[in-house]
């Protein structure tokens, strides 16, 4: 029932996702059972295809937590919501994987209470998937935590690392610390005192990047506070409207620059399109256990789709175990 | 001396905002002699004009601070640094603006150390002019200030709204706060605390901007802490480049790409142009007495000389003292 074109663009990316998947899984629609039965009628070909019929079932939830619902007073209020329901199905073992589009303060809070944080992680964390000139990196922290401590940003780059190891397939990934300088001695408190956690950590960290660094692809994982990583990412986000806005108005000028408009927009939309979150399908929540993903307000089918494969990938690569054990080494 | 291209950008830059000015102001040339004179010897049309030559002269500084150098080391040990004595001389009311693309930590400690605190300034400040799809639209803290607690980011507010109102000639100009979202209750501790200030002040306040708003060209002041601000400001710089790359490898892929690519690259320079700081020429020093102006360490001529133009008129608006009067009026 989450995110902004729901149910539609959910129930269509779901099923699209089980044509897809060929058998390999099932996919559980958690909501209000006549919204999600309409929305199967108006996939008729896609629901009646024999594959895709026997790997969906519906789990009725009759609460729907809103996109502007306090997420806090919402999960009290809202026992039956589709985020409760859903994930109290992994925590039951009944599911193996979580996803929704759906209030992202809501999925991170219900995530962290009924799947449980690992032991010894002191913030669970999402981190998010960026482009770059060479292979994608991840932002770490993306949102879900800030006035971040040292130790914070420590925790991030193992979960950071041991995901992107895993998903990835980068055996010992390059950690960066996003900072306003080079320098060990330059940044805020947290990341001054950071560098020096990372530097003794056994993680392959590199030292500090910039701002204009992130875009080169120079490291695997970028570790910041959820603040920074919201501002950047949302940033990040904004630029491909930017340019369309300043390329229109450039055609606006003369008939030369229409056409050449014209000409490059395929060009254009094949650069935009790496910007794009909904090619990434959603961020991971990292420190739970269980998978968790939380995909985009303006999620369509796409990123639906593509989120539940991730987070199959996710169960299946054993993420969130990984996690466990690999947290336990760090100095208390 | 201070600059990537020093002292030959600066120089050129420096005798190009003199004949562009016709008598309007002169300028000092402060550095090593020698060096100055062989600078503008390379000039000789340019120098020669007679307007020019009326117009610089020269002011010997032996020392040179380093673009690596620490900032209060080299202030110390370097007392004859092109910067020290540059400083000086508006302290002794022989000049009436500094400019430099220089150590930028240098500059700071050396202007806010030399002209002197506003009284009342907690934070002296550096706001850099960003482009939006509207008019350009200051972001202070641009990264003189990490750790900022909500009171610097009021007096940024303040002091941005000021040079504002004073250089774009915008009345009560808009201000936002960068945060994670637009409710209230969002944010870290300094942004919620400040949200609280901004709102009781007599300031213009539109309310918290996120991450994706900054383009828009919707508030003409962003206020936020300057570890994002320098974030935020380096990753934009380094878009035109991703794209440049992500175009160039699009067109290897097919001829009829290359042709579009070809085509394309004069637009693209156009909108590349706007996201490009040498057009804005440097970032000021708000809430120290007098007028400093900051350039990126790869200014050009042509950035140099906007930079001065940009100094000029700050110290004709009297952004300073309407500063110092503005202050007085804050909650102590």
């Amino acid at each position: 029932m989450g995110g902004d074109y729901a149910p539609a663009a959910v129930v269509t990316g779901a099923l699209e996702a089980v044509r897809e998947a060929q058998g390999r899984f099932s996919v559980i629609l958690v909501g209000r059972k006549e919204k999600i039965l309409e929305e199967i009628g108006k996939n008729g070909d896609l629901a009646g295809h024999e594959m895709v019929r026997e790997h969906y079932s519906i789990e009725p939830a009759d609460d729907v937590i809103e996109m502007h619902d306090s997420p806090t007073a919402a999960l009290k209020s809202k026992q039956n919501s589709s985020i409760g329901v859903g994930l109290r199905l992994q925590r039951d073992k009944k599911a193996d994987a979580f996803v929704s589009a759906g209030n992202t303060g809501a999925v991170l809070s219900a995530s962290t209470l009924i799947l449980g944080r690992l032991k010894r992680v002191g913030r669970p964390t999402i981190g998010a998937l960026i482009p770059t000139v060479k292979s994608p990196c991840l932002l770490v922290d993306a949102g879900a935590n800030v006035d971040c401590r040292a130790k914070h940003l420590l925790e991030f780059a193992l979960m950071g690392s041991i995901y992107v190891s895993s998903m990835l397939g980068k055996t010992d990934p390059v950690v960066g610390l996003l900072n306003i300088g080079e320098e060990e001695s330059k940044g805020n408190t947290a990341t001054v005192e950071a560098f020096g956690l990372l530097k003794q950590s056994k993680l392959n960290f590199a030292g500090n990047v910039e701002g204009r660094d992130l875009l080169k692809g120079t490291v695997d994982v970028i570790v910041c506070d959820g603040f920074v990583g919201n501002v950047l990412l949302k940033f990040g986000e904004s630029v491909p409207s930017f340019f369309k806005a300043k390329v229109s108005r450039l055609a606006e000028q003369s008939i030369r620059q229409k056409l050449i408009a014209l000409l490059a927009r395929g060009t254009l939309r094949g650069v935009m399109k790496e910007l794009d979150y909904q090619e990434y399908g959603g961020v991971p929540l990292l420190g739970v256990d269980g998978v968790s993903v939380i995909g985009h307000g303006r999620s369509t089918p796409k990123a639906i789709k593509n989120m539940i494969f991730r987070a199959e990938e996710t169960a299946v690569r054993q993420v969130s175990s990984r996690i466990a054990q690999a947290i336990l080494q760090l100095p208390e």
